[in-house]
């Protein structure tokens, strides 16, 4: 039997992306749909698009900061936007992928620690020693996951991602692509479960 | 008794707002709200955010333009981007604030045909025979209009919106102000409402 899937697209470092990985799985459940978890790296990305990260845009930055902070009180999660971010989730990312190649059962635990550690403990997974720590919790010795990251192998598997995301037209985060169709945004989640169930329009 | 409003902001070449304008309506009744129709030029905003015109961004342009032509299937709504697209909106946000002033009965009518002249129809409404056909169509001599929105007091009218769109740093379009509170895009009609009905969270 083919799965059936929804690929979800991410920057461990947007806000929106950390709204619907809170969710997506729920999301996949209710539609009988499996989810890969997909991160790449959102700045590999904003030249082409000619953007920068939102927080840091003039005006839309505060507006974002405002509306993140609706969305967490309206999901009923924690949240808050430390001074390290943006950072920059390149460790994380490879992490992820070494993950999912070799420990797939660790996989998702992972990346929502990722996710919490960054936006409701308010820690920077741009440090290794935030990675080791993620490690720890989630029963993955860290010497032996940060020793994986530092392989070509698993610089090289982020690499091909990043590559498989431009090639897709994936410019966002959070952004979805199910049967081919692409949605762009957390708040594009109920037009796709829509998109879903009605096989298209 | 105070009415109780909800500021729709919108440049009328904005293709989300053609959809929200087409429901914004029947939105404000549910709730119990007035809406207060606020055209200005999202043209004199973008220097300030570093924005430019959704289709002719790369990659999000063309995202944007699927993304429209399904939200206009789920509507139920006709829908296309003329090779006109985008267009100066300059005339026809002149002409809705001088019949706001004078002719308010009529107003509505001529945001939903400006809307409509150029999303349905494929029309330029930035030529002025574009904007005669309308007021001709709506009831109001198109002389009259036309030159009523050649007056200083009108322009002038439209200069000062756009002031106030900047000064409470309305970004974007369609941009939603209810009870102090920003709502920016079609898709945060839901949210707003959510917002509404429970006197925020």
């Amino acid at each position: 039997m083919v799965r059936r899937v929804i690929e979800f697209w991410f920057d461990f470092s947007s806000p929106y992306a950390y709204f619907a990985s809170e969710t997506i799985e729920q999301f996949a459940a209710e539609t009988k749909l499996t989810v890969v978890w997909r991160p790449f790296l959102l700045g590999v990305v904003f030249p082409k698009t000619n953007m920068a990260p939102l927080m840091q845009m003039p005006i839309r930055g505060d507006y974002a900061r405002r509306d993140c902070e609706r969305i967490a009180r309206l999901l009923g999660i924690a949240f808050q936007l430390p001074d390290s971010h943006p950072y920059a989730a390149v460790q994380a990312s490879r992490a992820y992928y070494w993950l999912e190649a070799n420990r797939p059962e660790l996989a998702l635990d992972f990346a929502h620690a990722v996710f919490r550690t960054h936006f409701a403990e308010g820690r920077d997974p741009s440090q290794t020693s935030v990675i080791a720590e993620i490690a720890d919790r989630i029963g993955i010795p860290s010497d032996e996951l940060l020793s994986a990251i530092q392989s070509n192998a698993v610089k090289d598997a982020l690499r091909q991602r990043i590559d498989e995301a431009i090639a897709k037209n994936v410019f966002g985060s959070p952004f979805f692509i199910v049967d081919g169709e692409a949605f762009w945004g957390w708040d594009r989640m109920p037009m796709m479960r829509q998109w879903i169930e009605k096989g298209g329009w």
